[in-house]
């Protein structure tokens, strides 16, 4: 038997900003879900994805998975009894989160609650889990009942669906206007004596002339004020366990101390991105539902150790192989915009009208200043992603490399500065501070911010390529019919890069491009071609945004 | 009622990355703990924090805290078998991680692995809850049987304690070495039929001279290989669910395809943080035991929500009281280097020993060429965090402070590289890129890393203002006592700090913390106080490891 020994790190520096985290508790009151979209584990992983601490008292287990609940095993009254007792007597708990109760759960916890001083409380949210996600109804007329008299008055917040409220008023009522929503969370709270009501609008969709979009409406009894959250609806079956997930979300949020309104917002945003990226769990023949995905903003602890300093078993961990040549016969920029990934979205970027009505000077001069004005906040978002990608670079030579780049980044900047101020009449030196972000340059910033925290060094060279090398092939393209005046701001523009100087950057850019071609395997060569796609989309729908404003 | 309408974001940027996600999934089958830190939740957590998919199958419910286990509730044998049959028919699963069993379901597990084609079979990873780490057993020797008889033999690895080990092969023995330890692990791998064992050496500490450690030995049958993973031993209580925590965190690195050797690394250095950085979540009276922290990796979403780009509920978010004068009478470095928190640390590095025997020519010149590589190597991670700060600065004249910084940086390298070569007859230019880190430098490039991940801009300048001050004032301190000759390079080193373009620096370096003092709470403010004193407490141990060199 040979032996070899691997030392585990030393402790990891975050020890000298936290040790003995207080971290904030829930506690899920609820029913199992064996397969893990919904129930107390959906609860346990998003109380976890909130850097909260989670406790447990199942009422019942659960085999089913998002198809069907096949059975349903509830736990005895005493159990029950003797959790909360166990779980409040020895840990801290700051929000308890009910979800699917029997009667016996709901006189144990609603007892155990009224005899605590008030002090010692915790908070509480009920999601009344009486019609599911898929329509069912889960509970019976004894359950409502006892969750209106025993539950909802002690409760910080009730976060029902439509059919709920309906169930829980009594009666259904007609929803077709935000007023309509409103009244109804009104009345949920005088039925339940529940102060603060959140009604859960995704079941159905509001429709706009552009987009439909779904509404959740928090009311707020002690200040008689109603908030609106108005969100994407996603048209997709993924919605498995977005009920169960929402109310934990919020008692996490409530747990670590934000407002009520705060925390509303963040739960939805969290479920929103959920069921928005997805996930795919589910075996084939499951095609009508699926669970949302909880972890999405979570790193994987494995590959962040290996970027650790200390860390020392590289012997153990296999390395990816990296290519011996660099694809597209040696040139990489190349084989990018070949790529058929690729391709369709750099020709509508390099051949975009933007730059044809500027080239031959029939843009509107409205629209022109609306781009200049979003380019020059874009540049600064760009120089930062250059700082971050100097940050990461392997050398100090390449970090150099990147940060010569913020110097030019700065030129630019200057020059887009002198046209706001020569052609557009801007005198405000603030102005350039307070300029109104579009929704094309927010999801291009997005998309870099996020490369930026989780992307390596070649995925931020490959993001930050498409913006280089694309303005001087678009104005090569164009270069023949470049009718405007020479006197034109137009003109100067269009000179800018097809000068010597941007030519040159080009240049390296393609270097550098051949250089980080050479790092990665092929699996992750084939993710910088599909980063350097998304950009050369969103890079189009920069110019689309601009060719498309009206001032009005 | 009023009503106001908040839009929660369009679908963030990641989305472009990750949409229908193909998560790994590991279903657990264990018991509960009701207080959340061991059992299924603590699996739960585990797997989630891996950025992986959890399912469960309840064993047994639990009425438990860290003290005690109350009220045990077990599965019906017919209920598990559902469970097992919906998950496996309807979802997708990598791998079955198993903790506390009951023979019932030892046996209905078993029956289904073996009823699935070679193909379909998830991997196991059975940890043999057969004594907790509070030392009470919790398996009869049924269990033991049922468990070596039908679950090991498919097992991918077991992962018992030492006196899990015992009951094992049936039979105590003596551990005094690590052959005897890895002798065990291969005796365990013949008795339970499982090729790949690991032993959790937790409870046995070996002394070194220095201190103690802790050695989980992993038997790697196919290889007759043992690999000997030496983890510092924490001194601490609160281990509460660690062998649960460990075997998730394998089986979550295991599904997501790493090797048995890195997932067993992984695992082990997950566990070690999470024991590290531990959290407060028992009540007072409970002194003897308490979880280890599965979160700590875990960044908070709303936090992170509210710095997005198309974040837009800033009326809903109570936003932080910024003070409105700078602390210590207008000057903050005054304020920070007097301040009860700092000043030992940084008195100590100010007038630290290294300075003085370098100013009077006494210091060993092997310390000092140790002394310059750790600084030549220190200089790349502190141009780094540089960039990293400037891509956080708030405007573009602050982010090219930061990157003029860099390039004071790439001076002070070169100077280096001119002692080594001029003083210690270096001529390979690749020298530069082997210096081997001391543990010194390896800690404070950690804490800067760690800085740089989670901090903002504030708390990066306080991180980077120790090294540029310090080594100013530790200069100044020395000035009337510099005895060395002027063709020394000892004195070439002092001038450099007392040099006016240093001296500028420092200027900008004051005027910089001013405008940062500024920006925060009070809170936020003793957070740069913590930073500063963590800081100068590392520059003092960079100083000590030089002072402390033999080259022998």
């Amino acid at each position: 038997m040979t032996m070899t020994t691997i030392k585990i790190n030393t402790p990891p520096p975050y020890l000298t900003l936290a040790r003995d985290e207080h971290l904030p508790v829930v506690m899920s009151v609820a029913g199992t879900d064996s397969s893990g979209g919904a129930g107390i584990e959906a609860d346990v992983k998003t109380i976890t994805a909130h850097r909260c601490y989670a406790m447990t008292c199942v009422t019942a287990l659960t085999a089913q998975t998002p198809a069907e609940v096949f059975k349903v095993h509830p736990t005895p009254k005493e159990f029950v009894q003797k959790v909360l007792d166990v779980n409040l007597q020895d840990m801290e708990c700051h929000v308890i989160k009910t979800g699917m109760l029997t009667v016996d759960a709901v006189n144990v916890l609603s007892s155990k609650l009224r005899s605590l001083p008030a002090e010692e409380r915790p908070k509480l949210v009920v999601d009344p889990v009486l019609v599911a996600t898929s329509g069912c109804a889960l509970g019976g007329s004894d359950l409502v009942k006892a969750i209106k008299e025993e539950l909802t008055p002690l409760a910080d917040l009730l976060t029902p669906n439509i059919p709920e409220c309906f169930e829980l008023v009594g009666q259904k009522s007609k929803i077709a206007s935000m007023t309509q929503l409103c009244e109804l969370a009104e009345k949920v709270s005088n039925a339940t004596s529940c102060s603060n009501v959140l009604v859960k609008g995704g079941h159905i969709p509001w429709d706009d002339e552009q987009r439909k979009y779904i509404t959740d409406v928090l009311y707020v009894g002690s200040e008689s004020k109603c908030i609106v959250y108005k969100g994407n609806y996603i048209d997709t079956t993924h919605t498995h366990g977005t009920g169960c997930t929402l109310a934990s979300a919020i008692s996490s949020n409530l747990a670590r101390g934000f407002s009520l309104g705060q925390a509303v917002y963040g739960g939805i945003e969290y479920v929103q991105n959920g069921i928005s990226i997805g996930c795919e769990v589910v075996k084939s023949h499951i095609t009508n539902n699926g669970p949302i995905n909880h972890v999405y903003a979570i790193e994987i602890p494995l590959e962040k150790m290996v970027q650790d300093e200390c860390f020392n078993a590289h012997d153990i961990v296999t390395k990816s192989v990296t290519l011996d040549q660099i694809p597209g016969e040696g040139d990489f920029f190349q084989y990018l915009i070949n790529h058929p990934k690729v391709k369709p979205h750099w020709e509508s970027y390099v051949h975009h009208d933007f730059v044809k009505q500027v080239a031959q000077g029939t843009l509107k001069r409205e629209k022109f200043r609306f781009f200049i004005e979003q380019d020059y906040a874009y540049l600064i978002d760009y120089a930062r992603v250059h700082c971050i990608a100097g940050s990461k670079a392997p050398t100090l030579e390449d970090i150099e490399k990147e940060l010569n780049i913020v110097g030019s980044v700065r030129n630019e900047m200057g020059q887009h500065e002198k046209r706001l101020v020569e052609e557009f009449g801007v005198k405000d030196k603030e102005y350039f501070q307070k300029i109104q972000r579009g929704p094309a340059l927010n999801n291009y910033s997005r998309y870099f911010n996020d490369i930026a925290r989780r992307g390596n060094w070649q995925e931020l060279v490959a993001s930050l390529s498409p913006c280089l090398m694309g303005y001087g092939y678009a104005l090569i393209n164009q270069k023949k019919f470049i009718t405007v005046e020479e006197d034109d701001v137009y003109y100067e523009w269009c000179q800018t890069y097809l000068s010597v100087w941007y030519q040159d950057a080009m240049a390296r850019g393609k270097e550098l491009l051949n250089q980080i071609a050479l790092t990665g395997s092929k699996a992750e060569l084939d993710t910088l071609v599909t980063i350097f796609a998304d950009v050369c989309e969103l890079e189009t729908k920069f110019w689309d945004a601009a060719v498309n404003y009206t001032s009005n």
